[in-house]
């Protein structure tokens, strides 16, 4: 991604559109892709909520990434099955999802929301299954790993597929993965003591029909009629607003005690002070985040530089002659997250304080790549 | 504003509207308002930039709160002299910018960019006019008041009309206007020491066309064309991005500078840390800002309710049941900055710490509300 920027109407054509495109991305031969990953010594994998924009990219990340597999199982609900959808030139019949559809499953992917996996995860683990679920079921389960791979991947080192064994592994939210993936890097180096983060977070978190609202409300807006208001109880198109999730008694709402209490699972840190607003803006699949770090040990802006650019996973956009710095739609499809606006906080004494501005595709490295990444640590 | 809520749909037939309704706001009969506010003993008045965003949200502002003026000259550039325009049913010829332009003329309302009032500004000074100046030409010279009529009024107390002599007083950026609206009632009870802003900022700060263009991106990005990029560098429409202000040698750039240097002189308070990161949003007039806190003295999260219930220009809108909290849409064409998701911040011991998100009008509180409020303080 670092040399490549889409130009902004391709981008927006593709995250605008309706049907996923499971191969658009890299200019391999689809073939060689389909001989690689549908292989008889790779694992059999369930996909829970493969209808959902999560569950689509989950197939779409398999595909890119070639991951092997000998079968995989295409999971719905009632009301999707039946259906037909084509995998890797492949036509595959979407399965109601059911305890039996566990049988014989090595790895199963879920997005489905946080019901489906507390009814069938422990299902799917009592039959040998290793659960990658992206709900936040079993995040703070202390039994159950959260991870992100290139940030914790030790977390799961005793899970894979050939002990035979089922297992849980829980998928961070979307706002931790992403702003983690920037802070993990300089928190090795400095010791993260303080984060501060305002969330930028688009309508894909909320899901398919939430993004087909934002562009439904948009036309409705545009043409002077009174917007469609189904997933949201208000106005997105054209406005912003307080992360819908539930508020509870301390005044965060659940999106941003996610940040605060994954960010000290995932680094092993009780002490790690956050603190996060999130703020839905109209932006269709890519998340952005302005956080505040403050640290133990001094950094400068040079050497945070130099570990951002060398940090896996993460691409640095930081020009600041030409004002370009990262923006959703530069990495929406993407799969590195972006960092720019990397700068010494002129509010805190001893360079100890560094702004930075992060950008990351919500549905990709903030679900489903990060869980096929996860599913990749148990081969 | 307290207890008026618009309907998304109203707003928004109005902020995409490209005329301004001078009288639509209040519902009292607008002969009474004309006869209050033209009136011998009040002064001249100029407004500068007059056919800009700000400059006709001057006439709007002071026609809703009925200003006394005797004379109003209507000023612009060449391209829109001798054009004509109503205000309170009497026609004015649009007159070019001159120097002459300011003869007799006892308050200019400038808003019409920093080259403008570095360059006639001095001018109206000298011909005995009191400029309020909405660039930031002077904002930071240390003879020019910036005032905030709710926070330091006491910095124009010498000045007033009926002294017959010229005056420069600037106008704070508008994130600071809206910022400080909401943090200085805190800071006065418990003493701001560090402050971190993320803002959320609309298309009206930069303009008129600026809110055209991301009407016709957005309109050419659901039709699936490339957007028009005139005004900003790349897509605006379904994007958000680091704001377009230049980028200064220490990172910032001049746009979040603004917030950390304005606060300190508005508040006179050299010591108070402020960090600021300055995003452009998809949202058409009004700003929101995060704001996290850092007291001197402790502060829970009732008594900073109560304190901005009592604030003067402030509402507070901080409902956690029924998620609701201030938006840029509720806020739109309001003179009330509105704050909430007020909060204990949990990254922060000793109860000195608090969260807060504010939503205010950009073109209104952020300046031209502000303007003619000091231009009050003159009579």
């Amino acid at each position: 991604m670092a040399a490549t920027t889409f130009t902004s109407h391709q981008t927006q054509t593709h995250f605008l559109s309706k049907l996923p495109t499971f191969s658009k991305r890299k200019t391999k031969p689809i073939f060689t892709k389909v001989r690689m990953a549908l292989n008889d010594s790779g694992p059999s994998l369930a996909v829970v909520g493969v209808t959902g924009a999560v569950g689509q990219e989950f197939l779409s990340v398999l595909s890119d990434r070639d991951f092997p597999y000998r079968s995989i199982k295409m999971l719905a609900s009632k009301r999707s099955a039946g259906k037909q959808l084509t995998f890797q030139d492949q036509t595959y019949t979407i399965e109601e999802l059911r305890e039996e559809s566990f049988d014989g499953v090595d790895i199963a992917l879920f997005s489905a929301g946080g019901s489906i996996s507390k009814e069938f995860g422990p299902i799917a683990v009592k039959k040998g299954s290793i659960v990658v679920d992206n709900s936040s079921a079993f995040r703070m389960d202390q039994n159950v790993p959260l991870v992100i791979p290139e940030v914790n991947p030790e977390a799961v080192s005793g899970i894979k597929v050939k002990n035979g064994k089922g297992a849980l592994i829980a998928n961070p939210n979307c706002s931790t993965i992403i702003c983690l993936m920037a802070a993990t890097p300089l928190h090795r180096h400095a010791k993260v003591k303080r984060m501060v983060v305002s969330t930028y977070q688009a309508a894909s978190g909320a899901g398919a029909a939430a993004m087909e609202e934002l562009e439904l409300q948009t036309r409705e807006v545009l043409e002077g009629k009174p917007p469609t208001c189904n997933i949201f109880k208000q106005q997105y198109a054209f406005n912003l607003f307080s992360h819908n999730a539930p508020v509870l008694e301390n005044g965060y709402n659940e999106e941003e005690m996610k940040l605060v209490k994954e960010t000290r699972k995932i680094w092993n840190d009780m002490d790690v002070r956050v603190t996060a607003t999130c703020i839905r803006v109209p932006v269709m699949r890519a998340h952005a985040e302005s956080v505040n770090l403050q640290f133990e040990k001094p950094l400068d802006e040079d050497t945070a530089k130099e570990i951002l650019k060398n940090a896996p996973g993460v691409v640095v956009i930081d020009e600041r002659a030409s004002n370009h710095f990262p923006t959703p739609l530069e990495v929406s499809n993407k799969d590195d997250v972006a960092v720019g606006r990397i700068r010494r906080d002129v509010s805190q004494d001893g360079n100890i304080g560094l702004d930075i501005f992060v950008c990351g595709d919500q549905i990709r490295k903030g679900a489903a790549l990060n869980a096929v990444q996860i599913a990749e640590l148990l081969l």
